[in-house]
């Protein structure tokens, strides 16, 4: 339902999709990049630069731990605010957001940045600057991201840029691991704007502005606990024990044959369990990851996998006593991420091609876990981009990035082009 | 060497072993049992019961955590000192000891209680006395032994009793978990006295006095740790997992045969390792612990476990690619307590049972993993006898031992019986 009403209000702004040749996008791309207030916007970014830069540096600076995002969205919904958007709110799962109206006629266009980090609490978040050169937990993943949109924003007011489409700003929760794109996953399933995006761009870290990330690469995630009754590791010898069904289940797993393409992996990640080296654990656990582009192949080996813990158990059960119990698995679902794709041809990807070639380079299509998964997944365009300049290191406590003007500036270009060329620039 | 010296050393001062008819054994008990020098000691352990107690509070409330046995091996090396005890001494270990010499012609006696509790630093040590009922960590397992060897040497020296054999009074370190009797191997192996003593016996927790350990269960206990290259759970998939073979580890190892006599036992205690869901970890690991009564058969478990080892290692390396790095495997030997038994027929065990059956109880035989188990696996007659009274939850933090007068007196006549049938009294 969501899908088919976003594909239908897409079709009045953007160039139609799939069936438009290439140059056809080119071409739209083209009257965007050369449309005189584009230039005003642009400007408008070099001119406000050092402003970018202390907004990246005081979002950076306020921790946003993986469920703990709300001082950082308290400060961005501010910041929304102030820049003039309506219906700036703060949703129920902590998303924060504000619309910019257009004129009528174009799909209503979220673009989307993630205000958590991977970094836990009591992490130090503050910003070590050499030259242009800015290091700090979170500042590349996703603080620029987050002080581009903002930028993006005080562009088109300065240019006085009336678009078809509404644009919906947003600073979203839970991308990061746990976080389980529990953000998105209520803007799409609850949120106010629920039946109403039809276009989903997620900004996304730093980088070059040449990578398009149209699919979305699932994944089930699992906690798989086996139970037991226990005892001395001598005195209770004989007795069923739940590392020896853990073993069975690990070796079951790594034989599950996959494809390469469409790429299906899985993996066990952590393990954990028992007390004393001289006693039968009461319980043994791991915590898996299964990934596919291919919702099928996905469910495939989702199948395998849980008829394979069963099996670990019930072999258990045969091997060893049960007088004083049985081993039972328990399969927690901790991670739940839909794959699908954005197709090729369609107006999202081919638009972000054509911007990509407008700037010199060559686009890269790609597949990811990014917020994009959720509306990928419900078939509503969506892809996901990076937010210019250079950087490295995510996920690491010496994440740094780049603010040297031009390549900075080169990505906000980017996204500006993108987002005007799909929301109908006036 | 050790064995063939104690063994000869014993024959000179205890009934003949092996050949001597129980009858025998039971003459010798019922002639030290009936001297009137035993009923004068008996009359001090009685008059001085209430000092007992107030000994076992005040070992009990000095923390003696595992490799933390400093201050309460002081304090107990001082009671020793004032109990009139020659050659007093703290060894490199942290054993204390002295020596109450006797007038020649038998075997040096060691009689050993350990210093250490299980219990971390900070476990509150206070002894909580409802009645005769007291509780606290470690007052049964092991404070009160340490008392009732205090008590046991201001009898004999009440009763001006003189024995043929040395007898060598020790509170030694290391008995509990991780400790992996490193009191008893130094004492053994390194000490002053290792090349001296003929027979030991450990007290070791509060009991009725009817149980003989005279098998020791030995252990070999390993931190089996594999360790590869990691990487990304997704985009690394294909690489050699350490998870992977760790489970095919736990699995070949659950595989092992074993007798149920001589009993033999193996078991994975706990596992660990990995940082997240989402990568591939760089090791996974787990504790492993092989027991058996019999050395043979401990070594047989203990050559296909490491076999079994280095298989799941070679057969990740298989399986998946290696061109990041392989899977190897790391093996810590992390306990290590030596098994065997002393002979059912030998002088040491029938006098011990002579005793049980003295205070009209049926002698129980039984096996375990005890501060013996280092003289037993050398050939040195040793056993392990509870030191009166009752008690339980040994190792809990809710602890008890109950002082009622009847049956801790009767404890420690039958640990005095014994002692003196063996060292030989005039």
């Amino acid at each position: 339902m969501l899908a088919a009403a976003a594909l239908s209000l897409l079709i009045g702004a953007a160039p139609r999709p799939a069936a438009a040749p290439q140059s056809t996008y080119d071409t739209t791309v083209r009257r965007v990049a050369d449309h005189p207030k584009l230039k005003v916007a642009l400007e408008t970014v070099d001119r406000e630069h050092d402003r970018l830069v202390t907004d990246i540096i005081r979002l950076t600076e306020i921790p946003a731990p993986p469920f703990k995002e709300d001082a950082r969205a308290a400060a961005y919904l501010e910041m929304l605010r102030a820049h003039g958007l309506t219906a700036v709110e703060r949703d129920a799962e902590g998303n924060v957001m504000g619309l910019r109206r257009g004129t009528g006629g174009g799909p209503l266009i979220a673009l989307a940045a993630h205000l958590d980090t991977v970094f836990p609490e009591g992490t130090d978040v503050t910003v070590k600057r050499d030259g242009t050169r800015l290091a700090a937990p979170g500042i590349g993943d996703n603080s620029r991201a987050l002080a581009v949109l903002l930028a993006m924003i005080r562009a088109i007011d300065a240019a006085q840029i009336h678009t078809a489409s509404d644009i919906l700003f947003i600073g979203n929760v839970g991308e990061e691991g746990h976080g389980d794109l529990r953000g998105v996953k209520h803007l799409f399933q609850r949120g106010p704007f629920r039946d109403r995006i039809g276009m989903f761009i997620s900004m996304d870290g730093a980088g070059g502005g040449d990578d398009i990330t149209h699919g979305a690469v699932g994944s089930r995630r699992y906690r798989v606990t086996f139970t037991g009754p226990g005892g001395h590791s001598y005195g209770a010898f004989g007795l069923v024990n739940p590392a020896f069904a853990l073993g069975d289940a690990m070796r079951l797993f790594s034989t599950i044959p996959v494809p390469s393409s469409p790429k299906t992996t899985y993996s066990v990640g952590v393990v954990g369990g028992g007390t004393s080296v001289n006693s039968i654990p009461f319980e043994s656990w791991m915590e898996v990851d299964m990934r596919s582009v291919s919702p099928a192949e996905l469910r495939k080996v989702e199948e395998q996998f849980l008829a394979m813990m069963q099996q670990a158990a019930d072999e258990e059960n045969k091997a060893r006593s049960t007088t004083q119990g049985r081993i039972a698995v328990d399969l927690k679902l901790m991670g739940d991420r839909p794959s699908g794709e954005t197709p090729r041809d369609s107006a999202i990807v081919q638009t972000a091609a054509a911007v990509v070639r407008a700037i010199g380079l060559t686009p890269r299509f790609s597949f990811s876990s990014t917020d994009s998964n959720l509306p990928i997944s419900l078939g509503i365009p969506a892809i996901t981009i990076d937010s210019g300049g250079r950087g490295g290191r995510a996920h690491a406590l010496d994440e740094w990035i780049d603010v040297e003007k031009a390549s900075s500036l080169q990505g906000i270009r980017s996204a500006l082009t993108l987002l005007l060329a799909l929301a109908g620039m006036e």
